[in-house]
């Protein structure tokens, strides 16, 4: 185990960072249903990953697999939790509390994973001051200090598209690094700074190439 | 023109198809802004992109730009959008109407691209029969009818996670091709079904990896 993760020599792809929260995800399920040992083909099977390809994802971060033996769920889910920070909790701020920020802040799948959302902002002085969930909206003008009183790993964009360059401008100034942008734009940031796209339609945009190819008879 | 899309002898890679509702929200920016022209180098560096994949993946729909002249841009949106089958209207359907599933109905940016929220289902009995914006939710056990009946082309998963294998089971046996999940599980479909999975939690999951690997001393 001493090559695994956190020795940080070999610089890891993205690719692969991005699939491992997906392992996560699968080998948890394997383990709350009793599964204590998987192969790299079960695995592959149920990711939609070659077992070559999980094997070389998992290389990365140690030596978990006995040949032939398979993967110990437990061991594993407990390694690649760790590898990804997912073994602390991280603070979130939303900003933004139109309907679709609301949401976010209620969103109850956060907060067992370890995703706290402690702060909310909005430019509109008609909502700040009010309460959603359990954190009360600030004015987005106190977006620099708000970020360091309460620790803020990661900001969570929900204002409009017209306004979310500009959002992202300030977060990114204010010392930011990770941002989970609901937005529907394609936003710029220096290199450093992380960015996920969370965008429904892009899913169904990317789907209905697929549709309109099976069934063009049915348009 | 004449090898522009439509054509469909070369397959086409997922990763590109992953792209292109990209390129179209960019390129649709810089139209609504005003720009005629845009080059493969500024399209690359707006979208996080080199210049030759930009070039390399708008190849396989026909002969967009003139060597050294860039791109007619609103010409390159509509041209996307067609091969996208974003030109039409699309019919979902959301399956599960609780808070997260409510949301989804009431989201205000899936009308505008053309994707119309025709009908809800619940398996609770207490739900079916009440309206969520301008839908009527009805029971699962209609699904099959449902589905034919309102000509729904994508099914929109809003279920718990402990469900969303067999609704998303069910779905595909009434023949949906296509399926945007939100509930926090990877699910199993045949290989025509096309599932895209809206999970903000697994967009979290890929940056604290990064968050932890910058900023070690502040855990």
């Amino acid at each position: 185990m001493s090559t695994a993760a956190g020795g940080g020599s070999v610089p890891i792809p993205e690719v692969v960072i991005v699939r491992l929260p997906l392992y996560v995800r699968v080998l948890t399920q394997l383990r709350d249903g009793g599964t204590e040992v998987v192969s790299s083909r079960e695995l592959g099977t149920r990711l939609g990953v070659t077992p070559a390809q999980i094997r070389k994802d998992l290389s990365y971060f140690g030596r978990f697999g006995k040949q032939g033996r398979g993967y110990n769920v437990s061991f594993l889910v407990g390694e690649l939790r760790r590898v990804l920070g997912l073994d602390r909790e991280w603070n979130t701020a939303v900003i933004g509390v139109g309907r679709l920020g609301r949401a976010i802040i209620n969103y109850p799948g956060f907060e067992p994973e370890g995703f706290r959302v402690v702060a909310a902002f909005d430019a509109d002085p008609d909502q700040v001051g009010r309460h959603f969930g359990n954190v009360r909206v600030r004015s987005t003008s106190d977006l620099d200090r708000a970020i360091v009183d309460e620790a803020i790993d990661i900001a969570i964009v929900a204002v409009p598209a017209a306004e979310a360059q500009d959002v992202i401008d300030s977060l990114v100034k204010c010392g930011i690094k990770a941002i989970l942008n609901y937005a529907p734009i394609a936003p710029q940031v220096p290199d450093e700074v992380k960015v996920r796209n969370i965008d429904p339609v892009l899913g169904l945009q990317t789907m209905t190439y697929h549709l309109k190819t099976m069934g063009s008879d049915r348009t």
